[in-house]
């Protein structure tokens, strides 16, 4: 038993409740390293699933589909018996009674675990996310990968060769890896997956933009990988603007700027790919506890994960702002929160058995890779730098590595190796209900009586 | 050239164009068997994919995903240089200017196809679509799996035990094929599949309710596969009710009726699977050229397929009502529409090639199967009836194999074979947007003024 853990407030009977919000990298690796322990653990999100989100971009892009590479949190824990998991929006905490507020009601904590991660940044012009959706949620997949297939269909469709030159433009904004990934693989699509597919149009005709405010694409990345990861994009005809800002993004396209010169583009389809902003729970802790908050809103945590003064609150993952032990700034990476999530599972059950506390977290850092287009990629690891098709190897073996479920992983390598030989695609469905016949008719005709 | 080909009002240079609506199996089969043709053919389909529907249900059950039963057109077709395919909603026929009326314009045809099918039908009670999906669409299956994973969420989250009963209790109406396999499927998830998955709920208390208005399950079925149907089905859970007919759909439920006796049956999940009714365009046709419908609005056609005094117009699939060369009803299934697609498309061929007509059109039925759980199935074949385990085999292996595309056959065969050696499960997503934090802020906290 660990009812001497401490901050347990119940009786000697009641087992110490720790309460994790946000079922990400981090909130599940936490709840499944908490698995067997004597901790009556709850894991609360929005969503039933869990969504391996450095690949959300093949989503949006086709070539998987969104059940390759989500997993419902419940099914990863069957095994950890006391943890709960429940799907409820939280929008509160209450440090006073020590309970987590949420849409169906209260779930009361004796230790607490933020992990809700961070959001799309629109540089405080939230209007433009209605003209180009982000990349952080499955529905955010599927609503780009709507736009993506969806301007092509259209394309071939009009004859109207203005509309059809817009329908053929996609401007992504941003060029770190998601941006840069998304990028290569649109790219591709144009001028090699989908070449054979139409009539009317010429994919190869497409232009696809990747603006950057920076003077480099991937500006966290080594020199020699930055110009290798531009030198492939190009290759599959990606026009990449570096130091360019943008403006303005509208239904009709966007502004940008590049010193002095201001150009309007052209496109229907503009993608999102840049600032993150922490999620909202960065705001409730600065509120509820005057705990401080970076310019990113993100929550500046102790050493140890803990906020400062409250040893029995932590936030991990992306909504964390730390300088681990070795004097670096933890990224807002998977593996970082992965890290994290164990790490504070490894304090709660170092503290319930009266162990010393670890020594301060720090980040083990892997390296990081991008990928771009179908078997190219750029890898900046810690022993060596690799570019093309090597780094895309090492990139697809550490991505199915990585997939948390045994059927997940023969599922994507399977469609890889496939797409790999065939070049053909995996989900490039455009859903959402179509316009129907019968609103259709009511509007151009009048609904007339006879139909029913 | 086929300029001479029957109903052709272009000149000797331009093609014949032959304008299939609706790209389904119907649809898409014809359109595979003009490829190669001199036919300038164009298939019009509100979406850009075709859905494997006799799947379907495995999708709203989460054991497959959509994009593994989906694919786009354009990619079935794409060795197909004389077919276009074009995603447009058509609404309107129009025979004396020989065009096909759709949201981005018009389509001229020579000779047209019309394959749009059916859609549900609520016994004209339209507002219980509302509380009731059917299973049709990729949109449906999405839906239904959204009710389904959504209410075991709900009842493991809850503290009222009656909404929980109410929650766990699902209500299927319909006991033909596809109700069958559903009643089955959610039985065989909560019996078997998810025991192990919730912490407050017990899943094997949940309710699965068939509610069928004939005597028995699967009326089109022999005697003895209904029998073996019933003792499948009952030992996952389900209860079958026979002779019953459904009085109405609310929010709460369903109010059924067998004899004399009317009973309120609560529950949050209620699934369609009962009667299907004809697409708008069989009316469409009935009021612009005045052919005969049946009861259920299907077209009345030809031995070959075309409209009476019409040659240059077919109806194939679900749409059309027709008694074959053998004195048979062709039923509304997959391999029907099929075999009525390629029928076409050879009869098209003959006349370019001004070759005698074909006999007209008999379906040649292999049987008909439903499949039960994960590894029962009932199959009345032409042959021989079949019951159990090696039913399903069979069933297996006939579904794999017409999966028209390869990368598919691979997967759904992956997920399949996984899924009967560990029990696991393919896709259980509840998608759709959840509630917001900022929102939910709002609504309880009337949204302090601090919150961006």
């Amino acid at each position: 038993m660990s009812s001497n853990a401490q901050g347990s407030s119940g009786s000697a009977a009641q087992r110490h409740r720790v309460v994790i919000v946000g079922g990400g990298f981090g909130g599940l690796h936490a709840a499944k390293h908490l698995g067997a322990s004597d901790y009556d653990v709850t894991l609360l999100d929005k969503r039933n699933f869990q969504l391996f989100q450095p690949l959300l971009y093949q989503v949006a892009t086709g070539a998987l589909t969104i059940g390759d590479i989500a997993i419902p949190q419940r099914v990863v824990l069957r095994k950890a018996r006391n943890v709960t998991c429940l799907t409820a929006t939280a929008y509160d905490i209450d440090t006073d009674h020590k309970v987590v507020r949420h849409e169906f009601g209260e779930t009361p904590y004796d230790t607490l675990v933020v992990a809700t991660g961070v959001k799309h940044h629109y540089f405080g012009k939230d209007e433009w996310r209605a003209f180009a959706p982000g990349l952080k949620t499955a529905e955010h997949a599927i609503e780009m990968r709507r736009k993506i297939f969806g301007a092509f269909e259209r394309a071939e469709m009009t004859d109207d060769l203005k509309l059809r030159d817009e329908l053929q433009t996609f401007v992504i904004v941003g060029a770190g890896p998601t941006g840069v990934e998304l990028a290569g693989a649109i790219g591709e699509l144009a001028q090699k997956v989908m070449v054979r597919d139409f009539r009317r149009i010429d994919s190869r005709e497409s232009r696809v933009l990747l603006i950057e405010g920076a003077p480099q694409v991937l500006p966290a990345f080594d020199e020699k990988l930055r110009v290798a990861a531009r030198r492939h994009l190009e290759a599959l005809g990606v026009q990449v603007m570096t130091s360019t800002m943008v403006e303005n993004v509208s239904a009709e396209g966007v502004r940008i700027r590049k010193g002095e010169t201001t150009t309007e583009i052209r496109a229907r389809t503009v993608l999102w790919a840049a600032g993150v902003r922490a999620s909202l729970f960065g705001q409730i802790l600065a509120e509820r506890l005057g705990v401080p908050l970076d310019r990113g809103g993100r929550v500046r945590v102790e050493p140890d994960c803990s906020l400062p003064g409250h040893p029995d609150i932590f936030v991990i993952g992306d909504l964390a702002r730390l300088t681990d032990a070795r004097g670096r700034e933890v990224p807002g990476l998977a593996p970082a929160a992965i890290q994290q999530g164990r790490y504070v599972a490894t304090t709660l059950k170092r503290r319930a058995k009266r162990k010393t506390a670890l020594k301060p977290f720090y980040y083990r850092d892997w390296g990081s890779m991008a990928v771009i287009g179908m078997n190219r990629a750029v890898g900046d690891l810690r022993a060596f730098k690799t570019t093309g098709t090597l780094a895309w190897f090492l990139w697809a073996f550490v991505h199915i590595r990585a997939l948390i479920d045994g059927s997940q992983r023969v599922r994507v390598f399977v469609q890889w190796v496939w797409k790999y030989l065939t070049r053909h695609i995996g989900d490039r469905l455009v859903t959402g209900a179509p316009t129907s016949t019968k609103t259709l008719r009511a509007e151009r005709l009048g609904d007339p009586p006879s139909m029913p």
